[in-house]
């Protein structure tokens, strides 16, 4: 019997694999499917990083950029994460259901409300943080260092 | 009044912009991360090169895929696609049923289907190609084109 599939990962989600014998077409000159392509590759590492975790990368993104900046505000990180408010909220909630984050009133404003984790998401998050960097290098060790930095200033440069 | 969202783009996808003054922390290191961000970046460029056209990334991978390769076998298309055997088949369909591609019997395999391109399907394409092309080259117009090219070149290394 097969195990059901995790809620995590979609389920169709499988490796982009370059198929010998077949003619890619323009998609060989087309960033967007190479893009594609290695974030799905990066996507099912961090999946291998998280698995059992109940992590997915906006939370992982989410519960990162909390410890690096607390008492933002949930529109704040629903900016950071390109996501809507209500989603914003969501992941929020989410967060401080599992006891990983906790809102305290402002003290620059006494109507809003910052984001802080707590003892146990910042466990969860150096658990985490080494687990994902740990995973990407195995990945990304098909590049060399100055290759690697490289990737990194042109994706930046190119997502502006 | 807004009109309601296009069901081809997620819905609250928008693009991952860096918001001044917030520590990114280990996400600035991460590969995961940035690769995220200029994928949606594309994605929100294909998406405005295909608008009205209800086609969605894998639907043009497909189309162009099996224009450059008449008589694909649908299990091939899935494999080239990463998508499971139901998700190539569900995907067939549409085209089939758009009247954008049709099966015909294998010369080699009379029990077996080759995907074709219609005469409807292979203007589509073209129209698409041109269309895709000039949004991902305003997009790209950030990096030089040797920018680009390494760019290419590092994303097909790390995808493996």
């Amino acid at each position: 019997m097969r195990k059901p599939p995790s809620p995590h990962r979609p389920r169709a989600l499988a490796p982009i694999e370059r198929i010998p014998g077949v003619d890619y077409g323009v998609l060989d000159e087309l960033l967007g499917y190479s893009l594609r392509r290695a974030q799905v590759a990066m996507f099912l590492s961090f999946h291998r990083a998280t698995r059992g975790l109940e992590i997915t990368p906006p939370r992982f993104s989410a519960l990162v950029i909390i410890g690096a900046n607390p008492g933002l505000s949930q529109s704040t990180l629903g900016a950071v994460l390109g996501i809507a408010r209500s989603g914003a909220m969501l992941l929020a909630d989410w967060m401080v259901e599992r006891r990983l984050v906790e809102r305290r009133r402002r003290p620059d404003d006494a109507r809003a409300w910052g984001l802080h984790l707590t003892r146990r998401g910042a466990e969860l998050v150096d658990k985490m943080k080494r687990a994902v960097a740990a995973e990407e290098r195995r990945q990304a060790a098909r590049l060399t260092a100055p290759e690697r930095r490289t990737l990194l200033r042109l994706l930046e440069k190119l997502a502006g």
